[in-house]
């Protein structure tokens, strides 16, 4: 089937890792996590993200973020997210529904937070009739295919802590985030303060599989507890766990959010060439957003799937993944030229 | 590993399964469930229950139970089920969690429910004080190992109906059910009025899947969105999908159950010649519980896991799976001789 | 004790209410609702918004509108509202925990939603990842004092139903709304459009008590159990029930809110003469915003009580109520006056 | 109306307290709880409790019993109460709804629980498969009439805190076992190991008022936002603490509830003179139940309405309140003789 550009997650499963699944298809072991191969998992997570981090594999994103709140909030409590988050706009409420909080959407043409934006929602504390402030999220990547800098980070996450609330980290896409700022994982998350991060393998390789990792051991005692109650559990842990092992091999996830990150590079550069279509963003990762003339939309689609994200602009996001090829790209701009002409 | 008799989720993944999903490892698809796998195994899945069935593919088998409960109830309602129930006993309050509802527990030695037990919670009806009945919810293999005929299952889901009532049924272990009763999947539950079917795979050798079946279109509608707000969409659906094709092809579903099911026997004809052990449960499916001597038990743990499902009398649970082979039965049976002597 | 400016709750009860109190204390009679005084009560309702209307009584306004939303909605669904509804910045998140739905925060410096400002968020209809917009909630009076003309609830209305949607419609000063427009209730509810009401009681001289009121006699099945289970079910009802005599007997409410009104105009026309203030908002019914000299708040708080509505303008909001006398306004201004020279 | 014996909630409002709402209605105070009668009734209480008492009034029974169970619990925990107390059989599923949480529901013909009876719900600590028990819930009076002496209690809170646990006790009728029992409050709650008390005053001829009462400091920070985001916080509050000044004034409350157990006695002793009708219960409080013959249950109905326990027995509950008069209950017995004869 011919690669499109709509989702690093239509994207199949890195060969090693799929070979890491069987590998792991050895006869019985204890289940929920209790086995070899979660413990290595965790022991990787360990090394990268320091010795007291503690682990917690849950089958997507959605449910990562969803566990990550929860452990930092009661039903009380507001989540301030940029509007384009992506617990705001793509988990269909999963958040409200299982903490009971509110959140807190705030516009920012880029998909990041910063203290301005941010601080005008941060009054009512102690006033029982206001949701209380506890969380900041952000994500790295944003929804928009931007970045955060490290700097940027620790200015969200003193604040965070100066209200007494907590930062957290949608990581779905953390892989390009490292690979793109050349930085390790630790970097630009525990180091700057982040509190709890939802790290993310689908999007970068894995069949399925997502961690949330705690810096704080205050916070972790429930989170047992939590995972299970929300669904969260796997049975069959190793298998996840089996994937992380290939995942962080010889630095296997910084080769494909490389290579990822590149491709998305070299398209923006065909796209430049091509007058009429605006890119609307900085291309910092794997996504690119731009404008472009209705006609082309229809049929480009028909070849290459791509999602419309704004109707009105009209404005399209392509997002490139680990195994989309050069020789695509270059297709893709070509096909692109000749809707043009 | 050695092998252990703790849980059929402690066994690892039939090769033709994972083979399935190494097959599905081609390019990119459109994520959630829109590509051919997903609804290749649909298909599937309606040849074996009719039509009109709707599937829904979740990640685990709490997952299907709280998405099939979400669909049939409001918060205000209640669902009656065995006190040994999955949804009651081994999901940390996630269908409360979820769904907002009461569940009302039922005592049954065997882990089955019949129309003289539940009659005495069916009533309220109309009373706003009282949660109200709603669900019916059985376990099919139950949680104790016995099995329903079609008649009690028919019973059950009369007296549902007689009241405006649903009947759910927890098909973690239907293979199992289905193989020892050597009957079609439906004719033990659509065809005998079940309204919405947790369908499981992964303890019959899948890696990871479950499906809600619902047998009643009007139930249907909200369904998706709830499957997403609960966090069981998963993005890369085709490998879930993949691993039903494997399942349903050549019977294998049938097969691995069958064997789980004959290794069970052949356990329970090895413990019945040991004196001082008493198997406190009919062996229908897969699973055999017995109260044996306190002394043995650490000392077979160590060899072969197992789970103490009383610690008082004390009775222990052993299930045998897919892969379970007759030698590790009889050394299992040769240790506990050799213990008790 | 001083009256203040604070709110319309820190007024006490009308006497003519308390009476109708001590007039239902007469013997016993059934609880939760099947009393004379609900039944009488419940018809005055009919009469002044139509012969199917469905009431219920509940205890306070954050309970009425968390009935109100929770009869509309599934917890998949998003309720659009001002950023300034107090569905939004009052009720610590009690909407969001109850319904489990997502609230959509719309700014608008007047508290008053238009189809325009609507519209951008209606979209992501079907699409299982997006919160599905299922309810437009407008207050009436708005949180900010301003008032909505039948045909702006009417358009509203309209956007509404034409995609699915409810129209609810917050009315805790809904007496000063009718006062002020000089129309029936259902004027400029039922009759544009609105499906539900929160119909307030205690912000117009009862001691405790709204009624949530159904134009749609097909969303009323499921509320009895709603409002038990969100705790709003009072075992002696009558006494609220007798309030709302007294509040319909004579059009006491209209007096009571034509009163209220008249003060706010009146303070309104002394705060126009005093320079340095600025009023920010229309005074279209009883309350008043403004933006004043910093120093002046807290002296004036230790005579007259209220609220700082934003501290950075720094704008406070003085309310009048049914008992605030042209004397106490003169007073007041008098001093504002006085603390500015 | 005549007056029957359906239950003390179908009472009106003793005069007294009448009178104090009347009291309270001077001019503006603070809402939410800052006025001063809020304050000298919380003063009541922490004379009645001990001085580190804290104090949340609410407005019913199932919102005290919600507010209290919220502040114990994440919604991972189970409540073990007696499967006749109110909050699993007459709150329409709001524990659940409210705190996510699990009731396990234990079988009890007098309505108490014992340290034998729960001790086998006391399982699973520490394994995320089952919801963690964290409240033992009992009712004082309980719903069946009976009454637990001090050292009961002691020791079912002595189980409760050997397993990191707490006691709830749920008071809606803690007048009448306080006065049965000729102890004061304390001495039979706090004193005991109850670390938190749904304090009633409904049944007991207030209007409208219950109080939670924390004797544990560490449980009540975020009490004041539970209770806002359970609905349960009154704006005009002084009106429900006004009430509590007369209840305990001069020892109201034990007046009145003395004479509704002295009126409970009268008619235990008319009853037993009457051939063909078997007390239950015992009769401690102001319950009585008691198997009748079917036949005269509609024609005594008619004339006191009371309601039917059990159809099945059928089984009637009389209650007992402030207001019945010996007079009445005379009748009542008279009425029952004919009907038999």
């Amino acid at each position: 089937m011919r690669k499109g550009f709509a989702s690093d997650n239509n994207a199949g499963v890195h060969q090693e890792i799929l070979k890491a699944i069987g590998n792991a298809n050895t006869g019985h072991v204890t289940g929920y996590g209790a086995d070899p191969w979660t413990e290595e998992a965790e022991a990787l997570f360990r090394h990268h993200f320091g010795q007291d981090t503690e682990i917690f594999f849950v089958f997507n994103g959605t449910g990562a973020n969803v566990v990550a709140l929860s452990a930092l909030t009661s039903p009380f409590h507001a989540v301030i997210c940029a509007s384009t988050a992506h617990i705001h706009t793509d988990e269909c409420g999963a958040p409200e529904k299982f903490t009971g909080c509110k959140l807190l959407a705030v516009n920012t043409p880029d998909g990041k937070l910063t203290p301005e934006l941010v601080r005008p929602y941060l009054h009512g504390f102690g006033f029982e009739h206001h949701a209380q402030p506890r969380v900041i999220s952000v994500s790295q990547v944003t929804e928009m295919g931007t970045l955060y800098r490290p700097g940027e980070i620790s200015a969200l996450a003193r604040l965070a802590h100066d209200h007494g609330m907590f930062l957290h980290m949608d990581g779905a896409r953390i892989s390009n985030a490292a690979a793109a700022l050349d930085l390790p994982f630790r970097s630009f998350s525990r180091d700057c303060g982040v509190d709890v991060l939802s790290f993310g393998g689908t999007k970068n390789g894995m069949l399925a599989g997502e961690a949330v990792l705690f810096f704080n051991p205050a916070l972790t005692a429930s989170v047992k507890y939590i995972r299970k109650q929300s669904m969260q559990l796997f049975s069959k842990m190793r298998f996840t766990s089996a994937q992380f092992l290939a995942f962080f091999k010889d630095d296997l996830w910084k080769k494909s959010a490389l290579h990822a990150n590149k491709m998305a590079k070299i398209l923006e550069a065909e796209i430049r060439t091509i007058p009429g279509i605006t890119i609307t963003q900085k291309v910092e990762a794997n996504g690119i957003f731009a404008v472009v003339p209705r006609k082309i939309i229809a049929p480009l689609q028909e070849k290459f799937f791509f999602y419309v994200w704004d109707e009105e602009a009209p404005e399209v996001r392509w997002m490139t993944s680990f195994d989309t090829t050069e020789e695509e790209i270059r297709d893709f701009a070509r096909l692109i030229r000749n809707l043009l002409t």
